[in-house]
């Protein structure tokens, strides 16, 4: 097991935004918008990127896309943060396999899930984390995302891991806020083992109040700048900045309520997709099969209230 | 798209048995006890069998150990009876990639779940089954197991699914007794272009009586002659008999219950192997990772219920 | 607490229907029809009520309006057949001040669920019956239903309720045939201490050759004659004739798949009301506040199905 | 329906207690010590009370008690504090009886929930509603619960119900904080019309700085003084001193974690009760029947927590 020191372990806080996927129209990925995505977010302040997670679409690529994409985030950023990547698969051997090639593209990091499809108990998803940590050699990170999953990793069983050195932060996307401030306290009870980060897109500001460590904000991949100055203003301890900061980030995030009658990936990957598009960051908003695109009316109010916001004024800089 | 006619395509009815894959004591595949299950499963007179689905851990498995897996299953089968064999990964693109290898061994159908994971509607799920009968040369099934999925198959879905030609037959594990009896119906009257297989083990009786085709028990690796003379008794219409080959398996089954305090796969594939271990079917009891073993007392209950039954009496020859 | 001997015990069995609320236009309860909606139930040969169900639109009433409607329930029946009625409220002390009102209108049988709303344990719910039974003179059934519930209602404490005489049966509206069938079979090895009585309406021919001691099919209200032919066809052992008589009442159930758009209390007994009323047995299609109104296409077609099936040929007679 | 001006409309803003209902061993109502906890509650600076929640285990309770519960409040408020009032009941008819027997005690407001048991849709849920507050003449607030009642109100649902005045607020225990500061931004788009309460305890910092209300903390039974000191605090846009005091209280909150093997309702409001009696707040921590009283060690441990506080070290006076 991996057990690296405070000295050589990646730190990774403030605002890690998980990287969508930009595609070409046939789907095959389009590396020269996926490389300007890395420039704008990097360049907009980001502390760190979170590659290969939902918002990314990784669940619908193969391994070898897979690779691609994160070959090219690799490159694009360039040392100039660290990389987390997910390594999205059903089980403990499955997901050992996917990382380790994850791993030799050169990311800092690695999370994963419990297992997918089977039903297993919390001592075996306890093992289950042990074994993956012990096959890769960067830190492994857990993630919390029970509507994908259907199950919840329990207070218990990650404060466990972090004592042993298994997992070195969480990515919360539980929609738990209770169970969230609860790991809060148990870790600074246990001297912060774990970098603790939120997946929450407008509840930032109470998150940060709460005590997470950072943020890994889909809607970042829009409107990156709010969310640095978000983190700013909560770092000075300006608690009315940072939510005059989340309620403009919220009113961005009304354009994942636009399209009607879609899936929840349509939904929300395909808004941020159509107004990463809008802004010139990405040229095309194609989405990974079989998820269903938008229609143009959807479309057409998400660019109205970028427009409201004055995000469309200046188009992103290629 | 395949559309294979009806006298080409192979037909599974009766019973199917999901095989179970042993494991030696350090996890690896037990290739010997493998075919031994796969003589004793023919030999007890079973109509085809189901490889790699969730009896057969088939989740816990990396792609070259599903190969390995099924390749065993066909070399023992022999073209004894037609097999079907599971392709369990997250979404279309990388069930594709895994199905096309389990075919090249020479299986007779694939079945495969909506995906997993990702947040798709219904016209997605529809799309990801169409976009895997395209890619694949033998007929596709569709497996129906929202304990695992988290989502059901409607009977619109499958229905339009069968009336193209994309299916050629559903694995229903949906426990939901009422669905099935309406899907029935609907391919009665749509001149039954789907096999319709329950997963059912312990109301088999009641599925044939609605109208079943046959029935994928997990139970048969541990006394297949019951599910084949329950079966038999079924298709002579004499559905006392049926009821009594019913609820002596019943009486087997209570081996289920026997655990206590594991996981759901650690008690139902637990139990049937321990239970094949008792009765010489396999080596070993071993679980794939990171599922927790049986502890002694469970085992000796399981012991207990098949002495009872006859069961130990005499060991299924090698 | 009450322990009836087996002498004096009323016994439910065979087709007990739960019969439905007529109402008048405004919403008032309109007698007539469900004295008429008696003598159409008792008439065409059924062996039991089951008065103040979910059919019954029971959760909709005051405690005023309910005795109301089981006074009429228990003048129109004579005793001609044993009365079964819910006492349907939130938790045990509410529901012994309802049962008790009703229990002295002159019903045979109380039927309740665990507790709502609260967050009980299996030892609270074990308690909540016992307490329940202490305070009533009559027998008390159980009533399984966790899609209002929300909870389910264990193997366990059924038969620990049976073994100690605290319930005299279940009615049993899981949809868990696997759970049933256990039910079944300890009941059985118990010595038969429950009534067993399905709530499904289109598997009953499944569920009676698994066991069950009889049907509580809200569809009865429709056509209660196709029942009393289900089961009679199942106590001669005719199984073939018990599936047609099954698959001829499921082609009337494809009334509830008519209206779209509307709720599940609105889409079911609003379904059943209509045909109802195309069939003459009781005067309005009027259903409780707030529930839905089906729209005429809905209707249309309800009626469409009844017609096909000469159903309306002769309309049930006044 | 109601349609208070803003002149007259009682204000429900800050601290809004849920009153705990103290019983004697026999299961009475303790009205000497629900009494003194209104003047515990009413003396730490409390802006409100929630007379008949679920902390206040009103399920468990018939109309009669019910009644001498709310009476007993009303008259140890004496007016000092607006009190609002939960009539918690299956459906619309039922909660109208129930809630009009509660308004003649002289409560300010009355809550209530969509309906229990039966399925409804959201425009069955909006009529219940909008037929509620036109049966009383107090305002009415609408209680989001769904791990009570098993569905969630919508944004739209409520928003409606806010511009045509039905309701004058909301009490939100969702657990959905993304939900809840959507309804946040829609409520004051919308010009304020409704007052927002959360129902939670450990994070009200957070929730306060996302713009809610107030707060309905059950935990302000125990140490009421901590939730005024954080309101004080939010009031004065302190969130360092507000983040001070919502972790003093979570370290409170960790009572309820204290017994192993009980029912939500035996865990919560028994852990409150027992931290109560051991304060001297009430006499006895005797809970409705039929919820399982705590074992001598969680109420051991749960002491052990208020000394560590300090919290024993001068009872609460008499």
């Amino acid at each position: 097991m991996t057990s690296p020191s405070s000295l050589t372990r990646p730190r990774f806080a403030g605002v890690v935004p998980p990287v969508a996927t930009p595609l070409l129209l046939d789907g095959a990925v389009d590396h020269a918008s996926l490389a300007r995505l890395v420039d704008y977010l990097i360049g907009s302040g980001v502390h760190g990127l979170f590659a290969l997670g939902s918002t990314g679409e990784t669940a619908y690529f193969t391994d070898d896309q897979r690779i691609e994409i994160v070959r090219t985030i690799v490159d694009a950023t360039a040392g100039r943060v660290p990389i987390i990547a997910g390594a999205i698969e059903l089980t403990s051997a499955r997901i050992i396999e996917t990382a380790r090639r994850i791993v030799a593209t050169g990311v800092d990091a690695i999370v994963t899930t419990a297992p997918l499809y089977t039903l297993n108990s919390a001592v075996e998803v306890d093992a289950h984390f042990r074994a993956i940590a012990a096959a890769i050699d960067v830190p492994l990170w857990a993630y919390d995302v029970p509507v994908r999953v259907h199950s919840k990793l329990s207070l218990d069983l990650l404060m466990g891991l972090a004592a042993d050195g298994v997992i070195a932060g969480v990515k919360d996307s539980s929609g738990d806020d209770v169970g969230f401030r609860r790991l809060v306290a148990a870790n600074e009870a246990a001297g912060h083992p774990l970098q603790l980060l939120t997946g929450h897109e407008v509840v930032v500001d109470a998150m940060l109040l709460a005590g997470a460590d950072g943020v890994v904000p889909g809607l970042a991949n829009v409107e990156a700048t709010g969310y640095v100055d978000l983190w700013d203003a909560s770092t000075r301890g300006d608690w009315e900045a940072t939510r005059a900061a989340q309620e403009r980030l919220n009113r961005v995030f009304e354009i994942v309520f636009q399209p009607t009658g879609l899936s929840g990936d349509a939904t929300g990957v395909g808004a941020f997709k159509a107004a990463m598009k809008a802004r010139g960051i990405i040229d095309h908003a194609t989405m990974a099969f079989p998820t269903q695109a938008l229609d143009a009316g959807a479309v057409e109010r998400i660019e109205g209230i970028l427009a409201e916001l004055d995000l469309l004024a200046e188009r992103v800089a290629r």
